[in-house]
């Protein structure tokens, strides 16, 4: 533990030498960001052994310091998980550079042709828990983008995020690229998030990913603007015109396949004129299936059933447990999906195309479903490739954020002695 | 003057009616957000005595206040300027609605339909400088994207910018829209600016325009997310690959068409080996329009030039002065535009294309120009309707801010009970 004049001092060092790197990355070969991504997927592969000595280190930590089941499956590795971080290089190593990508162009009756053409941010700042992955993932992302990127992961993973860091710099070696444009905090010392969310000089936007904790400490302290990464708060309205197969899959699906993502579904809407009807089927099957209900007083008739409590609602639980209630009609669940989300993904069931439509325009999450399973939410199911996360924020960046997401853009206007009248 | 606390109580109601007719607002049709401005416009036309009238009040009280020139031009209005403010509401009435616009369709192998469609931001706060139109083209603006807005206006522009805001009020009413959309702070008191940059629960978005005294506040004080407007710091430099003619028609037009605007030429830079030819010729071509040259030791050679100090560069003159200074390359050039620039728009004026597409990826302003009169950094201009300002910052808006910036998106995915594997 160091005290907080130390930190202050390592953080004002990495951020100098971040800027300094995100100077000569912004401009820097596409071949060679590529390059290094992939000789860090190669030294992935090559440490598998390190990696997963270094992760066992931080497991038994993470026991220690009594990790649910969810969060110690978020930060396991093993060699079928090193492989898909590697793989997650490779693929975005083989993306489109954006940086310079002529977004849009035209010509101007005043003779002057305009583009508008992507840059890079500057510096990121990612601070995250403790999933190893998104050290390679944020890192891969941020310099695929022209950014050098300040990496915080949670204190759980550290000896697991070290070592994966560690390929991701000997990859910008081996490229002939500034190491310091992919760097991580070299302390769990908390106070290291504080000084980052102050920096203002040396880190442009900083992307939060976290719990509540992190999400209060950001909106006390923050100072550089935020891409806000809020909870996977994620709700599925059962509507009176759902059809039932629908309903019971997609529910299932959504909160059983697996509860550790975001995209996990935590809270069930359903519709009064069929909680007894389609409610209690899907109910009954989320029991058999071993997942606990939390259930309003209506729903707690079924047997199995526990309970809700107002904590109940609004709640992350990344684990085999789902909230349940009933609401009189479309409104009153878009009106508890406004109180209680994290403007994250939600979901209507429903047959009913107006009820979808509304649904859609009106609930203002940055990804809004019908009849599917909410653990798509997710870059790769969409298409965009690796992610740093789902931005709940609406300025700049929302929804899945790809390497795309972490760049700004400019105009280049050319003219021939062109002047206004 | 009111004290403090009864400013934050109007603040804080100010803003809870923003933040509910910001829900009415973003679902609202786009014929009644037409209409509401449609009126407003015919409503400016019908009023224009009493506009001038109450400018007369703003001139008189701006001229004891020590206005300058070119500050007392932005603040008039005579008949021909609230004619083009009613057109520019008349133009945005009748540009494509951006809200729901789908920006990207496509669909999956796992059998999902994708849609990226463009939302309302929320509740957006305009801080501006005594500039009565903005009034008209950031309420406009704020309508026509779905947002809610609350404008605080220069004190110097407090009548003219109530008699604008009267007639937006008053076509929101007759299309039958809440009035509460678009809100003026009723005082001149600067308590009220600090309140806003605080409001996190009532305003998404900050848009703050001016000076170096309000980016100070901005940079002190805001916790709501900002788009930062700063100061047009704007530079041409002329390589020695420069075409005389184009170099001369450039910078003229650039400097002397109207000095007040933010795209105005402010310094000049010159490339040593064509100081003493084109460089002479442009500067006392800019004498003889009667413009003050600040001129570093090198072209204070030139009679009639005054000695340039520290303080004449990165400065906004906004009137007939202009910094000169030689600078050795295209290096120099640049570094001087990072060091004393604000990243709004800077202009290279040569001939060689390789010199060009370096200025073009290296100098990372918001518009980048070859051979163009920096006046034309303007949203018209760009063909993109009216604008809110030119954004400096690189996060969502950069550059001429129209109505499609100030928009977010969201993601709808449609499914047949699409589950996950």
């Amino acid at each position: 533990m160091k005290d907080q004049a130390d930190i202050s001092e390592i953080m004002e060092d990495i951020g100098r030498r971040a800027r300094a790197a995100s100077r000569e990355i912004a401009i820097a070969p596409p071949e060679a960001k590529s390059a290094a991504l992939t000789h860090a997927a190669d030294l992935l592969i090559e440490r598998t052994p390190e990696i997963i000595a270094a992760n066992a280190d931080d497991l038994s930590f993470g026991r220690d310091n009594g990790l649910s089941g969810a969060m110690l499956d978020r930060l396991m590795l093993d060699e079928a998980r090193i492989f898909a971080i590697a793989e997650a290089l490779r693929a975005i190593a083989a993306q489109p550079d954006p940086v310079g990508a002529v977004m849009d162009a035209w010509d101007r009756p005043s003779g002057l042709h305009i583009e508008r053409v992507r840059t890079p941010l500057g510096v990121i700042g990612v601070i995250y828990e403790s999933r190893p992955n998104v050290t390679a993932d944020a890192g891969a992302l941020c310099l695929k983008s022209g950014n050098a990127v300040i990496l915080r992961g949670g204190s759980e993973s550290f000896h697991s995020s070290g070592a994966i860091h560690a390929c991701l710099v000997e990859g910008l070696t081996r490229a002939g690229l500034p190491v310091d444009a992919i760097q991580r905090v070299p302390t769990r010392d908390r106070a290291a998030v504080s000084e980052m969310l102050t920096m203002t000089d040396h880190i442009d936007v900083i992307v939060p990913r976290g719990g509540k904790g992190l999400v209060g400490l950001v909106q006390r302290e923050a100072r550089v603007p935020v891409f806000a990464h809020l909870e996977g708060i994620v709700h599925i309205y059962i509507d009176k015109d759902a059809d039932p197969e629908v309903a019971l899959k997609v529910v299932l699906n959504a909160k059983t396949r697996r509860t550790g993502i975001c995209g996990a579904a935590e809270c069930l809407l359903i519709h009064q004129d069929v909680a007894n009807t389609i409610g209690q089927g899907v109910i009954r099957a989320l029991l058999e299936k071993g997942v606990e209900v939390q259930a309003d007083e209506m729903l707690g008739a079924i047997e199995g059933t526990v309970p809700a409590s107002e904590e109940s609602w609004g709640k992350e639980f990344l684990d085999m447990i789902i909230a349940a209630r009933v609401v009189p009609d479309l409104d009153a669940a878009m009106g508890h999906i406004a109180r209680y989300g994290s403007d994250h993904t939600d979901c209507i069931v429903t047959a009913n195309p107006e009820t979808a439509e509304r649904f859609l325009t009106e609930v203002d999450s940055a990804i809004v479903m019908v009849n599917v399973s909410t653990q798509f939410a997710d870059g790769g199911e969409f298409g965009m490739g690796a992610e740093i996360g789902i931005a709940t924020g609406r300025l700049h960046a929302r929804g899945p954020v790809g390497a795309e997401q972490l760049t700004s853009f400019k105009y280049r206007v050319r003219g021939s002695g062109t002047v206004r009248t």
